[in-house]
């Protein structure tokens, strides 16, 4: 008997039909003797529903009060998806109750819309478990230390399982999603694409950070702080298949570089359409520039990617990063009123039409050549390299937008990615 | 300069063009110096949307595990409609901030889909009036003392609404509606039903308890106790008529009998279709007999209405209440698994196919034969009377639910409601 934590995705709760199964896959958890949390995500299709009725009452605000309400609406798909889901639980039989963020509590900081967890109060659900009931906790959000609801960003409702299992100690947190695993790139775009029975830790970092959709990056760098054991798989198997044959399907993500079975030198290929590129044209060279720019984009909340500064010429450079597209305007407004007149830099250029390219794997670390050979593949595919940033696990290209299916197939190719491992 | 509580139902917030009416018209009482403070109804829909997802998942249960699942579920309704009123605030220009009742805290107690609000703090909200905002205060729901989300049931905003105003002293609560006021009775039944300018506390506690559905009957008990001064009036009035007339517009709900200006013997015609009929036959005439029947109804959360005992005959009596139907099902089950066979009665006999009909006046207090007036003019109608009821200012009668519309125009006619007073 151990204590799981199972999260569902919007798809996976996307109907009644659909939140029934959910609730008899995690009753067959139940009836098996283990303590079960369940995180679900809100009906697909409800967070876009809500935050698309506040953009029919206003244009994109920046103010903060606005983001406060942002995260009063989006958390109402959540609060809806865990009562039904405990109603579900309570018609197979199971007793369940459902927590909004607020009433673990699952404490945040006050960045709406983009909250960050800060604890996790483990006594009231300890206490529902210790009761023999499965505990339905919302995914998504939290709420500050005035009480405000917050919400984590998209996507948050995998960093919130993975949290609810760092602070309960889980022995696994299952991601159920709308894929049955990690696969070595978008089988979407590469038909060729297989799936990883495990990956490391580091890997999934990568992968996630760099736009593999699978998990929400911020889950992965939890899961890693916290060591809790994650594993990706699909809610689409029937929910009365045998529970052992679920409890190892997907792709788990190990922290052990020992652990991990396929040693090969890139694991996967990831891609990220949702970033667009910023430039500022001749700049001043001097000692704090980079500060005085990404300071204060960093002060209006603004993450930032890749960052490039070029070599000085003339006693001036030109300095470029990338932000979320969704934040390009914004950005770009923040350094035109702002950084440019302080800076006396020349200009502001962007370009929304990029996407990111990345290789990834564990065995880069042991392997030179590894990115030599990716700018010569796609160079050999007539691909021109706008941006490069390299960790000791990875290299990413950012090129244009249309070149993005083309780099992932050959960059697939060339590594070997199609080849099942021994 | 006042403290001024709107609230707005259901079809007033149907929709964001509605919202955004509603913001524009709350804007007009901010700009002309008032500290606002608005309580809305879920948009028209949304509670049954979701009440209609619990009830795909499994059938009616009756369990308090469910029932807080299901407040859990229906307040996201009212969550979401604030927020996105508070978001069509600052669209406007005016700084503006929604709570969930929990944030307030609009504290209840535990009775889960029917809590009764304990008390309301004030402090928040008047920290932000205080500091010029608008607060936004969801409608029909609270908390409990274990953090539980409650709600106060069908038209448990209007209660809000008033719980609020009492407690912020507000100088008046304007009750936005989709009708123009309190009439004589339900102008869908009767066409010749004229609006009334004012109407007593008491008069409107009657025909809200009688089902009129202008008001939610704990919302005029509240106003009642608190001395909130209530007021009934259009939504669909255009959002820039003039504040004055706006103010003054509607059924003002007054305290104090000279402040009345019509004096009409009976002032209005109640109906309500939504209560069934249970009679207990051959119960064993004792002393206690109708606290062991209605105890035990009670304990169970079940709402009586009207409650007759008829004369004794060889020791026995039969024994009848009413019921909402919605609770007819678990009340006879109740009866026969528990209190039957504790009484040694012999049957319980139901009827979901009544309803009730009531007149209304203060006037009836020093006029006598009101209530024989009103048996003779149904009797004329060929009309049968199953049950009577009287309390000073009203006379309530159970008939067949088929002659409801024609004992309504009978009256409305008989008592002179279609002719305007001077």
């Amino acid at each position: 008997m151990a204590l799981i934590v199972h999260k569902y995705g919007g798809t996976s709760m996307g109907s009644t039909e659909r939140i029934r199964n959910v609730a008899k896959r995690v009753a067959k958890w139940a009836r098996a003797g283990h303590q079960m949390v369940v995180v679900p995500s809100a009906m697909s299709g409800e967070t876009n529903r809500l935050l698309g009725l506040a953009k029919e009452l206003t244009p994109q605000k920046t103010e903060n009060a606005y983001y406060r309400e942002l995260d009063m609406l989006a958390a109402t798909g959540e609060q809806a998806s865990s009562a039904l889901l405990a109603i579900a639980l309570q018609a197979e039989g199971i007793e369940s109750v459902s927590y909004a963020g607020w009433q673990v509590a699952v404490k945040t900081n006050s960045a709406f819309t983009k909250a960050r967890i800060e604890s996790i109060d483990d006594q009231r659900v300890r206490a529902d478990l210790a009761a023999g009931k499965v505990v339905v906790i919302t995914g998504f959000q939290g709420v500050d230390e005035d009480f405000n609801i917050t919400t984590l960003g998209r996507g948050g409702s995998d960093t919130s399982a993975v949290a609810v299992a760092a602070a309960l100690k889980a022995e696994e947190c299952l991601i159920y999603t709308d894929v049955d695993g990690v696969y070595t790139t978008d089988p979407r775009v590469e038909p060729e694409a297989r799936r990883l029975t495990t990956v490391s830790f580091e890997e999934m970092l990568e992968m996630a950070s760099l736009g593999s959709k699978v998990l929400q990056i911020r889950s992965v760098e939890f899961a890693g702080k916290y060591k809790v054991k994650l594993r990706v798989l699909s809610s689409f198997t029937p929910w009365d298949i045998d529970l052992q044959e679920e409890a190892t399907s997907g792709t788990l993500i190990t922290f052990e570089e020992d652990e991990k079975m396929e040693q090969a030198v890139v694991s996967g290929i990831a891609f990220n359409r949702d970033e667009a590129k910023i430039s500022l044209v001749n700049v001043p060279d001097r000692p704090g520039i980079a500060y005085q720019i990404l300071g204060a984009v960093a002060e209006a909340n603004i993450e930032v990617d890749m960052i490039i500064q070029n070599m000085s010429k003339d006693g001036h450079t030109d300095f470029s990063f990338t932000v979320n597209r969704n934040e390009y305007a914004k950005a770009v407004d923040l350094l035109k009123s702002k950084v440019l007149p302080a800076l006396g830099a020349k200009d502001v250029v962007g370009d929304t039409k990029i996407c990111k390219v990345s290789i990834v794997g564990i065995g880069m670390r042991s392997h030179v050549g590894v990115a030599a050979k990716m700018f010569r593949c796609l160079s050999e595919e007539g691909i021109n390299i706008q941006m490069i940033s390299t960790s000791e696990i990875k290299t990413s290209v950012v090129i244009d937008e249309k070149y993005m299916e083309l780099a992932v197939r050959a960059l697939h190719k060339v590594f070997d990615l199609d080849q099942v491992k021994a």
